[in-house]
């Protein structure tokens, strides 16, 4: 899972980065464009975050960041799901540029599918499910036939574990096997953090900007990036735990807009807008190894690494149709 | 898991009821007879709930709640493990008069173990997870030789599932089988809400008055009582989850008291004695499916389930001694 | 799993009981009808065994045994497995008559399905597998609309575990219960036993005779069957295993048809057709404890138990057409 | 699980692939020693193979190869599984020269564990298991106080996944993270096949030779030996199929040699020595996905990679007593 680089930083979603940036301020932010699309049961929102300052000012690396968010992720009906599988695949390919990832070679580019996240904790375990379910191809690519070649593209996969399984650094693992199998793309699927409950298990966020694996450590840290691994890298993820802190914090905006809230109160935390440090402060100490997440948690990790693998599998093999994303799903 | 009663009932540990009880009213309470007792890194209470008005008093049920507490039932270090197994099994064996179990019967009374909760979701599957490391004798107890049986009793265990996987009240199946199998005697494990997260996975509750499993609906609700079973029930429970309410009380009570926070707002905190009901209000629709726990809680829950699955095995047979207690966990 | 009531019967399934009465005599069995349908990619073989001496004559009891046959089931093929849950779902329903089960009575008869085997042991967890994923209604009946019911049959479901894991007899368990619950129908899977290896995964029996629990002792022993549980009894079942002794009288057999064996070998294993039973002696104690299984067979029961749900699920519930058989699985 | 190279080579063992040598020629074999030792419960035989032409006459390379046997393996009485570990870990360290892993340097060397086979498929799922069970040191080397290193060593580990699951080579996949890691010892883990059903989970084989993973292909297979890894590996395997040749064969071994046999079935049997051969040719096409193990090899891979995991951490943490190897189990 993604570590909070600072505890002001509270989310992993560029969205609501971006959202916390605008409420900061009162207004857009400079070098940071956003376009919404709404569509059935689904909205989609393309942020740009387009040089260093505009970084620094919603604490996200320069980029384009796609979420798709939707209350149906969450539910567990499969026709719905394989829509959003489609609309997935669509975002995915949008950020990826086959012709431009191995430029004056023939035939299709190889793609290492990573799966970040610890497999015996149920919210980090997202990205080890996903590559359960993912459509392995390339140690078959070599031996099919033209034709078959034509509709698919060399898949490989991998679930590296984490620091505390291993005793390897995450980024150590992933670019040893990048060295050996050279893809020309390599998808990184993590568990996220989110600021708003509401968003938990129901959206999924796409970037070209790579990951950093929560695990990695002060100055040394190696990254899932282009920088670090040599090739372009696809981050996938989808927000299944939030920081209590954000909890609290939610709920004191609510008691500051409650009418039923008495009025003293009720000014008193408004006057009060450093009240955020100091519940940190609080909190921090006692409950720093608490996490909140969904009831369901177990079953929506199973439900939705299905929706995020069929995404991928459609996205990278053009012979799969979205209507046929369930008969792919291993 | 046990279902709060009432929002207002935000905890099932009868320790953490009647310390609200005293909190509210400033003093002892009348018929709840409290005793603590320090060991070894391990701080045992035992609360004895006199009559029906000390009942409502602290909203726990006449009879005896024992508490074990330990910072070292989340720590991954066998021996202490292993201790806090034997401190389980003689707390076990002061609630149950084996004698009792079948006045003027011969033998050794029968023991029904049930291991309530959903092995589907991590929090809510101790249980499960403890009848699966119990050790279940019944199957063997009558082809065993005269000597072998001096040192066992006949166990049998069963993990119901939940209303949601079964289609069928979690009580109903138990008593289905408690009138075939006729045990003298059931124990029933489930994971509990606590109130304060530093309970969490550090508290084990045994109590002699049974458990409602938390899918139980409405008025025909029936319990895994002695009045509903025919049979003496001991309930085991350790708290895996706090309800969002309490963490965000929790804060604002830290709040009122932190000297950093400024006056007029610690001042309008504490005027405001309703705020519990107004957080409810607003929280309930905003997280009702959201629960707080321990990051590592799928470690937590496989470590304590051994512990527990130790502790009962300790205690229901003579012949395994507490230095033994890891030679018999299944 | 069934256990082999002797070791003259290598073989769980009617159809194999059938064939080896057919070898041994040469000719059709008395009382034993047999109807044979070819459809696509499927054999389906139905079997009435109509009196007790045909039973005698076959080893089966009397009844009806349905069998369908598709080297598909094999094969991760999710259109295929499809259209097998719709032949599956067809067959099953040749042998229930909804509207004797509950005669004179009103509304929908209640369905127990049972899940019989082990958990913990792969090539036994057909069972358990298949509960995991069926759709479960009973807890939702009572409070749907009177429309949603017409589509739907209120269904409970149970895994009560072996004998070993619980102390109590399987049987004992469901009959436990069937007599809280009051089903109409109990419909029992298990994980069976067959003579040729080319069924294992490849065969379903659907027979309305019930079944005896694998670890059932002795004269005692209670089944699931209509006379021990008071209602029909459905037991489905699929081999998973072959008994060892079967792989090396079927080497023999082909061995004494082989022209590349030396004539003197083949004339004295001709000759010698009491070598099953010397077989028998030989292997018994050397691998008493040895079980033969397909390679993937992990795999296997991961597809076929969503087969055998998935047609349970449209058999059971009008509403659910066999072309969104996936779309109700768990 | 190593594949075998060709179809006479029915063993993975050294032990039996020098005992059939020994049958097939009447003596010992040139070049190949062979020490015997018996201890409490558990025999250990050393066989060196010295040379070239000894590794064709057993078609086992040259190198050391230790067998541990134990029927206890297979009880699941904890302290004889201690007890075993212990005997592991000392044969484990008669292979390991530590001063020699990484001449002219100070400090511990760096070990990487392998834990190879499929994790989705019981009797391959052996190495991934240990894995899991492993003390993993090295990420809290560096930061550990002097004292506590003397200790210990960094330890690291992983669990690559086959082929099937990952589209990439194993031995591509660690020889990338060997260059990484630099780790100076590879010890790898592996289920094996047998020929003779009474080893099955009894007996674990150490080597210095170390292993082809099974699904290695052709000519460009790579191994995890010293040669394609650049450092020493050791290997650690045990048992947990045996081909169902193999059955077959010892069979008619002991049909030849049964005084309840016709003395012309015997003759024949005794007569046509090619009878191997021609079992092979039936079979293959037969039974080839076919695989045999033990009934219980679920709880029997939980057990022994316990066992296996608690020998390999007692053998490199100096400080990690044999008493106290369940205390380090993770």
């Amino acid at each position: 899972m993604q570590e909070l680089e600072q505890l002001s930083t509270l989310t992993d979603l560029a969205v609501e980065a971006r959202n916390l940036a605008v409420e900061r301020t009162g207004g857009e932010i400079q070098g940071v464009a956003v376009e919404e699309e709404e569509k059935e049961n689904v909205k989609v929102t393309r942020i740009q975050v387009m040089n260093q300052q505009a970084a620094q000012r919603i604490g996200k690396a320069p980029g384009n960041y796609i979420t798709i968010e939707s209350e149906s992720l969450r539910v567990a009906d499969k026709l719905t799901q394989e829509y959003i599988s489609g609309v997935l695949s669509d975002e995915i390919n949008k950020l990826i540029n086959y012709n431009a990832l191995q430029p004056g070679m023939q035939g299709e580019p190889t793609i290492l599918v990573v799966g970040l996240g610890n497999w015996n904790a149920t919210p980090d375990a997202l990205g080890p499910e996903v590559i359960h379910h993912l459509l392995v191809t390339r140690h078959l690519y070599d031996s099919s036939p033209a034709d078959a070649k034509q509709g698919m593209r060399p898949v490989c996969a991998l679930a590296p574990g984490v620091l505390g399984l291993t005793g390897i650094e995450t980024a150590e693992i992933i670019r040893g096997v990048v060295d050996r199998v050279h893809p020309n793309l390599i998808i990184a699927i993590d568990a996220l953090a989110a600021k708003e409950s509401s968003r938990l298990a129901s959206t999924i966020q796409i970037s070209d900007t790579g990951i950093y694996p929560g695990s990695g450590l002060g100055k040394n840290r190696v990254g899932i990036t282009q920088e670090d691994m040599g090739v372009p890298v696809l981050a996938i993820g989808m927000p299944t735990v939030i920081n209590s802190v954000n909890i609290v914090n939610d709920t004191i905006k609510q008691l500051m807009n409650n009418p039923n809230v008495q009025p003293n109160l009720r000014g008193s935390l408004q006057q009060n807008n450093n009240h955020q440090q100091i519940i940190q402060n609080i909190l921090q100490p006692f409950m720093g190894d608490l996490i909140v997440s969904p009831k369901g948690i177990d079953q929506l990790i199973r439900d939705t690494s299905k929706i995020i693998a069929g995404g991928i599998n459609v996205a990278l093999h053009p012979d799969i149709k979205a209507e046929d994303v369930s008969l792919y799903l291993q």
